[in-house]
């Protein structure tokens, strides 16, 4: 343990109960073992010793500063859709579910933003915005996920290329501090260079510095047109050779994703959903949204003649919500055909910048190979933020999986670092990746990150153990 | 003093001409009274005890290393552009200019960035973009301001509607720590979550936190074509009532700013740049880009369309490079015009929910006439960010004109607030409003701002007294 945390006694259960409510308390064995681990139990299942469900900020308060006196460690959780196994009580301790705080606290149409708490689904914050003709794009696949989850992984998606990641639309955050301190970091405003950017920092924090209690988020006018274009190559090389002569079009494409013939074979045969494209070695799906019909056909126009230009087979465009859903579909169900596909799953997430993505893809590949385990990268041509999935096969001894996994990992972080890239381009570290980041930012790194999670949380109270440990 | 401080020796002198050359480090009386202030002489004048030129990232380095073991503060200078006293040397010790460190390390056409030295500037940085037929779009008015300056203060600019910030160009960052680390923030990569987000911490942090070796920041394609729009309206309310009605249209403005008539009037009468617009009480500058003529002319069409709905008195569009040139020419005379019609100038830059802004604008003025000072609110009606000039006028004494700007600044700092904006929207802090700044945020945010200061800085060597204090 890296520091002497409290074991919590039935006072500190009674306390609990006291600044909320004893039917949204639990303890020990009753609690639900689904809040012992995230979407990855491959990265830790731990119970909690106490699992409370806030109704508002004032009980967040109240939660944080008993903990913060009687040393308890806290995580928060939302929809519990992380993959970085991030939401779990690696040290006991309570977990403390904002799920009841779903609610929407105000759209602002004059100031075209939606303020709401944080366990608002990702789903029901887009519907929101969509029922007043207003568009929140970010959209990391997973809309089951809390709004709140969201902001504290900055989470990615599919339309970062055109419009951001979440990070790009918050505004202003509430937040408890491990004190129990409440406090805002920015306003409803546009810019702002008052004092330190402590908006920016906590956003991605993964649930270590503060807890959000209420978030405002921009949204922007809705767009109304909108096309899919799907572009197959003789090789990969050519395919994603593609995507900087789109990003340097006039037109910025919403969403640029990259799936090699292997992968669309894998989803065809598991799941019987079909690209419209048979021919290929790699294939372009790349989105364009527009305000008017003329701007998008201009766009694709300007799209296909380049991509055909650099040797593109053909270009099937979908401009139908049928098309456009069966093209997205495929792209969709890929983790789901490789899990058809395969007996286990490990996952690596990272980026690299855009120029070295078919480098990166060849060399993943060879790497899987070296170790007997199959890798299969697709994603974000357009971000190159390259999922690089890693599948156990039949007859995989859980040793052989095991050290093959590892090794991989190794390697590939090593190949990431080499070429200017991330460990971890949406993801995050949470517990599955922590040993992994000191090694790749390297000590004098490392130390600022612990610097900074000590001025926030001195205790270390708030999600221990999570992107950077203080354990020798 | 925050802290004992090392008084400068002949020894510190002699070592840091040893770590650079003795032909780029002045001492005492030799330093140029230039470096003793910024722009803003009014927020501080005070002499360094060395000055020096550093060439490159290896000097940096072994001066902080030098300084942190020696207890010496630095003050990292660009162009000295900055617009809130933040870069003299209040405590004394190093003054560290990055003005030679100017150089374009590398323009990368594949992934659409420019990696240049700090002291670059702002100007050379565009165009050395444009020579490739690339944009970078921030454009704080000063152009001869340095990229490392840019960045560090998180300049803004009239673009920000539809470009964001410097912030949002910056793809990763090189930096010195305080004691001579040398660090990397991210990489030149779309997106990141591993660690924690310090680039964006660092950036709008001015000086306090660490210094900026090298920046990589963000290209996009050259927009071919733009548009100006004048739109005079009747009131001002009516001209703010425009705003969200532009930003609600699917093609977004590139700039929208506010001008009222008096403020025309001082810059016709003092500078005789003429508007081509007479009419009106208040007037909205829209400007407008795009990638093809039709796109143009469709936002146009539509915001001409809105504004006269909404009551615009006329529609005067500048289409051509020289008209584009006069209409903004007297937007960018303002702070010329004003400091024509006055002997001394203090300035306000809060920002507002721009859903406030006529409010702010209606409500500072009677505050300045309550003090007997003439007011002047102008500027970026498309981010709610109102630069608010106070006039001196002839016949007002020294003490009149201090008493009266500190209790208008008092009162709309309290205005800002109450409307949810804030402080400073893009000057910054610095020392020029550093008293303003604890009562603004709170006791609490602002004991977070310290926390942070001393994670990067335990001995608060770097840029002391700027931005937040650690004197009772």
């Amino acid at each position: 343990m890296p520091f002497p945390y409290k074991k919590m006694t039935e006072e500190d259960f009674e306390q609990i109960r006291q600044v909320t409510a004893p039917e949204r308390v639990w303890v020990g064995d009753a609690i639900a073992k689904e809040y012992y681990h995230d979407e990855m139990p491959e990265y830790g299942v731990y119970p909690p010793e106490l699992y409370v469900e806030a109704e508002n900020k004032d009980e967040i308060c109240a939660i944080m500063k008993y903990a913060y006196e009687q040393n308890i460690p806290v995580v928060v959780r939302g929809a519990g859709t992380g993959l970085a196994g991030g939401a779990n009580c690696k040290y006991g301790g309570i977990m403390l579910s904002v799920m009841k705080m779903n609610k929407l606290i105000r759209l602002d149409k004059a100031n075209m933003t939606i303020t709401v708490q944080p366990g608002m689904l990702l789903t029901d914050v887009a519907a929101a915005a969509a029922a007043e003709g207003l568009f929140y794009p970010p959209d990391p696949g997973e809309r089951t996920a809390s709004i709140g989850g969201n902001v504290i992984t900055n989470a990615g998606g599919m339309r970062a290329v055109r419009y951001g990641l979440t990070r790009d639309f918050v505004r202003c955050i509430e937040a408890v501090l491990p004190d129990g301190s409440l406090v805002q970091f920015s306003s409803n405003v546009v810019k702002n260079t008052t004092g330190y950017d402590v908006k920016d920092l906590v956003i991605g924090s993964e649930g270590t510095l503060c807890i959000l209690t209420e978030v405002t988020l921009k949204l922007i006018p809705m767009p109304k047109y909108t096309r899919t274009l799907v572009l197959p190559f003789n090789s990969l090389e050519a395919c994603i050779d593609m995507v900087p002569k789109l990003l340097q079009m006039s037109a910025v494409p919403t969403a640029i994703e990259f799936l090699e013939r292997e992968l669309i074979d894998i989803v065809e045969r598991n799941l019987h959903k079909m690209l419209p494209v048979k021919e290929g070695e790699a294939v372009l799906i790349v989105m364009y949204d527009a305000g008017s019909e003329q701007e998008l056909i201009n766009a694709c126009n300007a799209a296909a003649e380049g991509a055909l230009e650099a040797g593109a087979i053909d270009v099937c465009i979908a401009d139908t919500p049928e098309r456009i859903g069966s093209v997205w579909s495929v792209r969709g169900a890929i983790l789901e055909g490789m899990k058809a596909e395969s007996i286990a799953q490990e996952e690596c997430d990272v980026v690299v910048p855009r120029s070295r993505i078919a480098d990166y893809v060849r060399i993943a590949k060879s790497i899987g190979q070296k170790y007997g385990i199959k890798v299969e990268p697709c994603g974000h041509a357009g971000d190159g933020n390259i999922h690089t999935e890693m599948l156990r096969m039949e007859g995989m001894s859980d040793e052989e999986w095991k050290k093959g996994t590892q090794a991989c990992l190794t390697e590939l972080y090593g190949v990431a670092k080499e070429f200017g890239g991330q460990l971890s381009g949406e993801h995050g570290i949470g517990n599955g990746r922590l040993e992994y980041l000191k090694p790749f930012v390297g000590d004098r790194m490392y130390k600022l990150y612990q610097s900074i999670k000590l001025a926030f949380d001195d205790k270390l109270i708030l999600n221990p153990g999570k992107i950077i440990s203080f354990e020798q």
